[in-house]
């Protein structure tokens, strides 16, 4: 769809212009390869998951980027102060519930997240965002159990159930408002060889939703972005350690128009 | 020895048909390789290190690895609650003293953990081994001050009287319950300067082991791997950056076949 | 200034012949890559951050890096417990303020760790440097919001003010005791772009306060040899991805009469 392919060129160009402050409460995991993502593509993160700072913090933030890997009650508490925060102050927020399903700690922590702050987009697998839906219960773990075609049956009622925007990746990538449902393509296969990658993902949501009033567009757009730089650099990779260099390479290197010729868009 | 070498291509084999779920708790510096490397040789990595998480988490797992780098008393009960969940499933663990000896912390945290859970392996450069033995003292920190050979000559005492499975690893690994021992050649010199290498060989080990019951052939076999990779990766790097991408290259592209030929094995 | 390049070519050679042990109490973004710039110059990593472990760590080491990144109360206890024995015993201390200036609990945290214990170097960028300052008020965040020359103009009175070496990194690097003002040309533009280069550099001014007691030569020497470092990588490298992998190559291959060659110092 052509209106989605200018619109991710739009917001990379605005996201290099403007260099968006990205406030980041992520797991250590995944810290180092989302901050060099953000900066890849233009954007300026910060990490700071202090209990007496991420409410200064977030103020200085165009979106706040709540991660739930490596969680302990404290950073849960981190979490909800600066997403009250966020809340209050207009700025966009982006979950990504890592692991929910796996554990009692992770799927409360998510459904709190949810419940009591203003949650722009969700971004996770299949398993991940099914496991947010009181009636259905979760998978063994981080990685996905179901496909996203089975998601995509879910999806739409899920997003109108949580009131947000859920973004769905996979081999297919799916974003849906419960009105709307996108399908992104693109990508490599060896994308999730990389630890990080849905991680890294679901913070480019947040840098795409500091120049993107339209969780819709902006999440759908940020993965498509994503997925153009995925499938440049596994192009090019010998494996998953050349695929991670070779993937901020692309993400830096893109042109808004290559972007725009290289996004697949499917709505419906 | 061949057997050894047809075992750990049949061990690859397994790791990658099954994907083991290996729960790590370890050291921020190493999360994100230790992550990498298991992913790249076909394992499915989770961290987690909340002590009202582990225990749950733990039960989904094929393997617990548990290294001490930058510890805190909190991290240490997490691990005794991971460890002493995993020892009742009757999962393998795999420990990683590192820094044992240098400070009274991390020295206390290994024995506690070797006492109070069951230890199928503890992997770890000559001097955190060595530390291990309340008769020897230990060195000055996480750099091995003791050779192998140094080391040879008290491990199979060591393994024997801590009744687990001692893997030291250094320019030579050695592996040993007290009965066998085993030592494996290969690597690369580039090796011990990218941060995290052995650890992620300690996470390897515990990959090994969810797929191999018997802790010797495991830890030999892992190790095998590794330093077949590490050589096929340091023939190709131009320095520890280079190498650190191709190591992870090759862990995902050697094949069974390639590694049962590159294996060197000595028995005694 | 062929004085201070000669400097540098001496202090890598020293580095390389004495593997000083670096204590490093740094933040999570950058833990991995800190310790791999450490460990391709030639130096020995060690990241500790228990409060009951770090004044025990902080007695091996040949100095102590202060990073006060994704800070926690806990973090400053521990810094400070650090900082004092490491002062008691006159062992060099550097520190990075990052962010400071944006938080109260961040620059409170730096402003502190000046007051209690000897700090020999302070490295950051401007913004940062400048937020020490009672006097004036501090940026947005991260990222610099004053040039290296708009700082020049209070750096010194500031070093003296503070009684310590500044290292002001930007386009040009910076570093004066309020007496000496030292200039340093170099680096690449690709290097703000990879997370943890900033702080890199200053855990590299720890490994050379390591062999070298002047802090002024010990700070501009490292800065001129990661700056020689990053020219090389950045000569080479394609995007941000394959600049980090090649920084570690550099800083690992660089012969120290090359470093010599390549410096370029400006003093007045």
């Amino acid at each position: 769809m052509s209106d989605l392919a200018g619109k991710t060129a739009d917001n990379l160009r605005k996201i290099r212009e403007n260099t968006p402050l990205i406030h980041n409460i992520t797991n250590f995991v995944v810290m180092n390869i989302t901050a060099n993502v953000l900066l890849a593509c233009g954007a300026s993160p910060v990490m700071a998951h202090a209990v007496n700072e991420v409410e200064e913090m977030v103020t200085f933030a165009g979106a706040l980027v709540l991660n739930i890997g490596t969680l302990t009650d404290e950073w849960v508490d981190a979490m909800l102060l600066a997403g009250r925060r966020a809340t209050e102050l207009g700025r966009p927020i982006v979950l990504d519930p890592v692991g929910a399903g796996a554990t009692r700690l992770r799927t409360g922590a998510a459904k709190r997240i949810l419940a009591e702050t203003r949650v722009s987009v969700v971004r996770g697998n299949a398993s991940e965002i099914l496991s947010l839906s009181d009636g259905i219960s979760g998978g063994k773990g981080v990685d996905a159990s179901h496909s996203v075609n089975e998601a995509a049956k879910v999806a739409s009622d899920l997003a109108r159930s949580l009131r947000t925007t859920l973004a769905i990746t996979g081999e297919v990538d799916l974003v849906t408002d419960g009105e709307r449902v996108i399908r992104i393509y693109g990508g490599h296969s060896l994308m999730p060889l990389v630890t990080g990658t849905g991680c890294s993902a679901t913070a480019l949501v947040g840098a795409f939703l500091a120049v993107d009033p339209d969780p819709v567009s902006a999440a759908a757009t940020a993965l498509a972005f994503f997925a153009a730089a995925g499938k440049l650099a596994g192009e090019k990779a010998a494996g998953p350690g050349t695929f991670m260099m070779l993937l901020l390479d692309a993400l830096y290197n893109l042109a808004p128009q290559e972007v725009e010729d290289g996004c697949h868009f499917e709505t419906n």
